[in-house]
């Protein structure tokens, strides 16, 4: 595994090794959890009655002291997500789309924030990236894509990265399949993942371009995704009817897709017959370079 | 002030009269939680660091055991809430949209939930209600609207009431301006506000039709949605520019009409010169009898 936490800025590698998480736990008082230290899988909060029904319901997240916001771009349907520790105002944004560079760096703005890292969860087909254009605005300011996107960027992820903002940090899980280089963002206490095309509402990302492969995202999504807590608020990069949110056990129980076998769904997945994304031919080329392409 | 516990069913009052509301406070354990009821403006969670930054940030709500859904109608841009105790599963559907009644249907049936009220914030000019075909489709459903409104429901609301559900509850603060019979619900502990039409982010409703005046709106704003604590997060009833929510703070800070003094706020709001409502003339009717005029 490596950090890119020593990629970045000494400032940010010391807030992320004093990184404090709290729990969700009814009955843990703040000084127990300040006494735990980030540990993957770690999940608590199920109250008797909650038991019974978590394969299906996810209460808000609980993250203390996390500023987030939801963003969405009308014209692809994009989901760009902003994410800051209230403290210390380092904010990270995920997916931001060239459109609305203006109204998202105005969020930023207003809300004092100090972005840090643009990071995008694969290279779109549908819209370009603002990641580019937003570092020439925002001073200091650091891309970030997977490696194996092929894609350039300041920062290259791979599986087990920690992308560090304030006492926050989201963690990198490789999700390929509906492109190679296709990533999920977890937050450090495991209560939001940012899928991007991996796995949407009731849904997933096509398969049949961009080295798109259906096998290959349903063992993503199974290992990946669906073993983060049932709790864990899942946020992907579209959808299509007004929903903005979903949980990892409501996917895993109500995705009409993932919830087949692995060849019931390659056969769904390889017989969709989608058009091409109209932007497909202008956006790949742009997003390969952080959407600074002319 | 008259509750509408009363008025909806025993179970529900029992519920109400033993609700525990937890504090988003570091350092508070769940049983000092406990141990506190209800206190209107009781405000905890604020760091050295934070207190300083509270007027312009949100931190994440972080009620327990709420169970939260924000949803989109795309033709009037219509935001629709659904709120439920993960417990009781008791739910509340706030501005449910016509065209999307299947989808906000689908979810509630997922998500295992009891749909106790559809609650409208006003009588809405730009959409149909899905309120009453959705209570001939959810049994014991009751339809909810403010006394002001002069819209047919099974439950008229007025200032201070409260819509129960499970150990949460929504309450009503009347604030009239877009129409007389606005209204915003704020949940109980004050972290969420649902302020239909009467604050949008960074923005507000229109005031020139159905009973319309900017002083009033102006009014209602100030002294009923101000009031709440900054880091209590808005979710308007509408957004044109893919924002999903805002926070008190930022709307006392930046909001461009109700920052300015009054009277200019009413010469704003006086000069906009907007088209009326594409379905105004249908949607306007329609609502006054729950959606259910053919």
């Amino acid at each position: 595994m490596c950090s890119v936490i020593s990629r970045v800025k000494p400032v940010q590698r010391a807030l992320a090794s004093t990184l404090r998480l709290r729990t969700n736990a009814d009955g843990l008082n703040y000084a127990a959890a300040q006494s735990r230290r980030f540990c993957p899988g770690f999940i608590t909060g199920a109250q008797p009655l909650w038991v019974t029904s978590r394969s299906y319901c996810a209460r808000i997240a609980t993250t203390d002291g996390l500023l987030f916001r939801q963003l969405f771009e009308v014209e692809s349907s994009t989901y760009t997500y902003l994410l800051a520790d209230a403290d210390t105002k380092e904010a990270v944004i995920i997916d931001p789309v060239l459109e609305t560079i203006d109204r998202d760096l105005k969020f930023v703005s207003e809300l004092g924030l100090k972005l840090t890292v643009a990071v995008n969860t694969h290279c779109h087909a549908d819209h370009i990236t603002s990641t580019g254009p937003m570092k020439k605005r925002v001073p200091g300011l650091k891309s970030a894509i997977s490696k194996l996107s092929g894609a350039s960027a300041d920062i290259h992820l791979t599986e087990g990265d920690k992308i560090p903002f304030g006492r926050h940090c989201l963690i990198v899980r490789e999700t390929p399949g509906h492109t190679d280089g296709c990533i999920t963002l977890v937050t450090g206490d495991q209560t939001m993942a940012f899928t991007g095309d991996a796995l949407l509402i009731r849904g997933c990302g096509r398969t049949d371009f961009q080295q798109g492969c259906a096998k290959r995202l349903y063992k993503s999504v199974h290992e990946k995704i669906f073993t983060l807590p049932d709790e864990c608020l899942l946020y992907p990069a579209h959808d299509y009817l007004g929903r903005m949110a979903s949980s990892v056990g409501e996917e895993r129980k109500f995705n009409p897709r993932l919830t087949k076998t692995m060849e019931e769904f390659a056969d769904i997945m390889n017989n969709l017959n989608l058009p091409n994304p109209k932007k497909m031919a202008t956006a790949v080329p742009a997003n390969l370079v952080c959407g600074l392409q002319d």
